[in-house]
């Protein structure tokens, strides 16, 4: 059995917390929690895809180690991330009697993070909260840094809360039985990450080994999880609550994939192949706006070629997603907000102007939409 | 005119903000805004008791200092602190296009500040909120400390976050058309800090002015609200999310206050009436768990009963009560944990066993029986 990866998380005015990432990292969950928390009562929060095997799972480990087990599961979709919900879930935990000793463990992808983080942020204003992600994009992403959230009609993720957890265990072993769009949202947010991080060395590790990520190779898995929740650690300890602007490069490739699943109706088209376009376009915008080589453009296009996130055919608005991105948490007094890379490691946040973003937009959209009617007269 | 007082207000890790008292002080209130923050729109939220009046000047400056307002007025009442709506007004403020440049100002009493700060503190995950108190129990108690929060069916505050103001702004010329059941519910809170706060000079001079506090001199409630303030925001301080012990003595009289409340049905008994309640049975139930003197008892009570807080006849079950204690969000493990004092300035923390509880609680209840009775054949 290999040894399990052990990531520090240390944020200035934050109990620090500890982020495992091994195969087989569940079967410590019930010690570490003894370690942690003189507790009595776990709710484990999961939903009806994930809970039946995982989340049944950490609940008979914590139940075998003494713990006053509770299960609660949420229908699995982003339909989940509502105020009814969040409302459901508290009043469950209120009538199970919890208080401020007890603990939630949240046992899913970004829905099941989300929402159980935003639930045990705001229960009697904060209660500790264990992050389980089985998702690939959830092990990289929503799992560290403390980001919570649900979702109003006016918008995906309007209301939440900043909230580190007590402890993220992510279990390699768990990613098994992932749908292909859950592949393809993982490997987006690590190909992302590989374009922000302070070394370049990442990109190429990933270039060498996309192939065998790709077949999902479950050693090469766990090194790209790893290297991309400790670089994502690294930049949530300088800007836990993206004050700073350093936690804006997380945002690489989201400005305008946000706005693509927005315009093209949330769940149409998967989110990492929405962000994969973002930074497609990013990379373009660079060109002009930032002196990039194209040989950069190239190869971010090779990389995301090789994880499987090929080029996205739409028929899209320039004008719906220059108003999309306008509304975006990052927006400043009107103005999107752009997370602009140069070349690999050299990333900068550039205020960009209306007027290139909309030249840009329409040349890309037309591109785009040639794309879809090159392929839909090719079926 | 006199000069406004500034207390200033600093947390480790948390932006530092000033709490302004003065007879007169809402004239401030844009032009301190301008100074703190560049924004440009700032929503007003108030009740539709104090909104027609205060909620519309404080508009009104915001207006004429250039700001584009909005305002919403909620139902007056703690029915308003639930989760509905809450969710219409997240669901207004994202209409309006704000973000986290924009500002909530909260005009109104406890139920206005922390519905407003709950929906500051989680829209966006955190937008700034400037709170503009209005009734004398929120200047001296809800505006400072950051708390926020909404009730569940299950219990009051349960669901909430701690989210420090931009700016705290007490003008006590807002007081004048305050309802009798909230003088009470100040008054209250001013005695309570006055029992643990660290120089007994407060007490000596709450116990010399009562009478004229009572008539409302404005000068007097200047100060009463200043000191209680500042005692407020030098626990606040010291452990800003009730991590280390420092703000349990805020809570001196609330255990069984909250309990008593809770009991007879919320609104039933007057929050600050129950608060004295709590505050005469911690007194007695400190001359046996505390050797505290009965002087201190008869000292407590002379105090109550000046400010206009006569002992308060009623029919409720000890049992109740426990139960009550014992669901608080202060209680671990099964233990209510009471704040004692011993005297003025003296207090700690103390995990009182259930039988302890119990017998004073049922002597306390055989008492208010008689009392009710003997009031009832009097009338």
């Amino acid at each position: 059995m290999s040894k399990d990866r052990i990531i520090d998380v240390r944020i200035p005015g934050e109990r620090p917390y500890q982020v495992r990432i091994g195969r087989g990292a569940l079967s410590t969950l019930a010690g570490t929690v003894r370690d942690l928390k003189e507790c009595r009562r776990v709710v484990v929060i999961s939903d009806e895809n994930v809970g039946p095997k995982w989340g049944k799972t950490v609940r008979e480990y914590l139940s075998g180690a003494g713990f006053e087990t509770y299960d609660l599961l949420i229908p699995p979709g982003e339909e989940s991330k509502s105020l009814e919900m969040a409302g459901e879930l508290w009043s469950a935990i209120a009538d199970y009697g919890f208080n401020r000793d007890d603990l939630i463990v949240a046992v899913g992808g970004g829905v099941v993070g989300d929402l159980a983080g935003f639930v045990a942020a705001t229960y009697m204003r904060g209660i500790d909260v264990v992050q389980v992600p089985t998702s690939l994009l959830a092990m990289v992403d929503a799992s560290v840094g403390g980001k919570t959230a649900i979702d109003l009609p006016q918008g995906k993720n309007l209301v939440g809360a900043f909230h580190q957890p007590l402890h993220v265990c992510i279990d390699i072993n768990v990613l098994s039985a992932l749908p292909d769009a859950e592949w393809a949202n993982g490997f987006a947010e690590i190909a992302k990450s590989s374009v922000v991080a302070p070394r370049r060395s990442f990109y190429e590790w990933l270039r060498n080994n996309a192939a065998g990520l790709v077949s999902r190779d479950p050693m090469l898995l766990e090194e790209a999880v790893y290297t991309t929740v400790d670089f994502k650690a690294s930049v949530v300890m300088k800007d836990a609550t993206e004050s700073n602007g350093q936690r804006a490069s997380l945002n690489y490739g989201h400005t305008l994939g946000h706005a693509i699943e927005a315009s093209s109706g949330l769940g149409t088209i998967w989110h990492g192949r929405a962000v994969a376009e973002g930074m497609r376009f990013a990379t373009r915008l660079a060109v002009e706006v930032a002196d990039a080589d194209i040989a950069f453009v190239q190869r971010v296009d090779a990389l995301l070629d090789s994880l499987g996130l090929p080029q996205l055919p739409f028929q899209l608005s320039p004008e719906d997603l220059l108003a999309h991105m306008k509304t975006d948490k990052k927006a400043r007094g009107g103005v999107v907000n752009f997370v602009i890379a140069e070349d690999f490691t050299s990333w900068e946040l550039m205020a960009v102007p209306d007027d290139v973003l909309r030249s840009h937009l329409t040349a890309w959209c037309q591109n785009k939409a040639r794309l879809a009617a090159a392929q839909g007269g090719a079926q």
